[in-house]
């Protein structure tokens, strides 16, 4: 069975008829609106544009794209290096997308050697399902961390359309919520990009779990207001030294808990491991226009609330370094580097 | 010379004509609108809907409003302790408003007890004055701690226009500035209100003073990266043991300093301190709108990112133990309590 015929779906993410749809996160929360991406330019498009955002989301949606693209277009050997190279380098931080497509092409011994892309779809199917299967393991491992009726703050969307399964940091919360823990989510808005704001509180809603959204500055006065128990976050990338990118703001909330001495957990799956990096200084991070500092711009409009001419400075993630992450939570259980 | 007459002047604040005029600071930094303040009810107004804010400008405009009211309209003893009551209520945080209805109304034992107004409008020009005079005294003070070339995180809004002189924390960075130190300001956005977005850009630019403009929750990869030297920052109202509330964030900002080892001020005249609270659990902080939260609305429009049923908290306050305070600096110097 091909990748066309696979059906494969989840909350972000679906292939159905043959065609790989993608819900586009820069209409949510108002509009929930699915995109057709037709090949692997479009998904280019939609990973640089967040429309399709979250580590291990676009390193899924990298590989479905490039996976239909080989069974409908059967293109060259070299037109398939090209357009995985293009993929790779959409966005930089991530390293779930050069991972993914590492393992479909570029680490790929049987297809470098053979030039033959048959097997590469059915590779972004266990990509795809993998990945499903990861977040559940996070999950499981995780929720062990939460006590009934926790508060929980967390940071950006690291949910189901962040992935291709439950998610990650949240993820672990919907999971502790399912054994009727009922954590209560504090939500920073997350911005520049407002992921929070739109995205984790979609999600959130849906879920029917609990949760107050907070400006990302109100996470300190809510530490010392004892109202936080636990903060549990997502990655872009970890080094190996456990140093974790993520989310711009995060390295701010794990001071704050150190601070607070409250513990402090990087969610995510190996597949955001990078051996390469020795520690997060060699993490390259992504810097975005100037732009969405000066206002913000979704849903087809735009609202700015700071001069073109005052200068912003826009990194999209910060690293947060290992000796303040109390552990990591992988698929295999926690880890302290 | 009445009030009328006095031709007071600041950058937020100005009598012309006898009437008392108000840059609407809700309007900024894309336009310069003066609103005629006819009578103290319309300041209760304009200081609620944060058209003019700052702790000092509240007081000075809370006390000119009801001297033009005094001289123009010749009221009554209950009228003006009733007027005065309602300024004084308008707001909950800022102390320098109550300290400034105490020292013209409330505590001013000559008119309590002579129930004759006369010398009231003068106390209003003297409140103004010295308020010019705190200011120049705080930004020298303040200036001195600031190296040549040295970079300074602020947030929020402390300059001109918060006050009736040159500002407490900005108006530090100003003097500093004229002494050809050349300081680069990193401006927090300081959300949900962007105090530092609108008001500390549009003043920066104006006085020529270099900036970059930063989301809240970047200070802490800017420390970092060994991009901040010191930061400055302003209060609403100063506990007897140091203890200081100021807008939300700044809690934030002083526990992500100690982390990273760099000085942190508070910025303020006397006329912010409170003894009557002992420390910062006696500060009552306002609790403002969770529609502000939810978005944001300036200029006549608004931009809503988040739902109507998503919860959110909005303290506008928070409170930073003063052992997080390298030190204050008044207008009588600086002051390690």
């Amino acid at each position: 069975m091909g990748l066309q015929e696979s059906s494969l779906v989840s909350r972000g993410l679906r292939i159905e008829n043959g065609e790989l749809l993608v819900l586009d996160q820069s209409a949510l929360p108002f509009y929930e609106q699915w995109i057709r991406c037709h090949n692997p330019q479009i998904m280019i498009e939609l990973i640089q544009s967040l429309k399709i955002r979250g580590a291990p989301a676009i390193g899924v949606g990298a590989v479905l794209s490039l996976g239909l693209f080989i069974e409908k277009e059967l293109p060259s050997f070299e037109e398939i290096l090209q357009t995985a190279k293009a993929l790779y380098d959409s966005r930089p931080t991530a390293v779930n997308l050069m991972n993914a497509l590492d393992r479909m092409v570029f680490k790929n011994k049987n297809f470098l050697n053979s030039h033959d892309p048959s097997d590469l779809p059915q590779i972004a199917v266990d990509i795809f399902k993998e990945d499903q299967q990861l977040c559940e393991s996070i999950a499981k491992h995780g929720s062990q961390l939460i006590e009934y009726n926790e508060n929980i703050l967390t940071i950006c969307n690291t949910g189901g359309i962040a992935t291709a399964g439950i998610g990650t940091a949240l993820g672990i919360i919907e999971y502790a919520h399912k054994q009727k823990k009922y954590p209560h989510v504090y939500v920073c808005e997350t911005r520049p990009l407002l992921q929070g704001a739109r995205l984790t509180c979609w999600e959130l809603k849906k879920l029917g779990i609990a949760f107050t959204l907070i400006t990302d500055s109100m996470a300190a006065t809510l530490m010392q207001q004892n109202k936080v128990h636990k903060v549990f976050a997502g990655a872009d990338r970890i080094a190996a030294n456990g140093d974790s990118a993520n989310k711009i703001g995060t390295y701010n909330l794990a001071v704050l808990a150190h601070h607070h001495k409250l513990p402090f957990y990087i969610a995510a799956p190996t597949t955001t491991c990078d051996p390469h990096c020795p520690n997060g200084k060699s993490i390259p991070v992504e810097e975005r226009s100037p732009e969405e500092i000066r206002g913000v711009r979704f849903f087809g409009k735009e609202f700015t609330w700071a001069k073109d001419d005052y200068e912003a400075y826009n990194p999209a993630f910060d690293v947060t370094p290992n000796e303040l992450i109390t552990s990591h939570i992988f698929e295999s259980g926690l880890k302290k580097f």
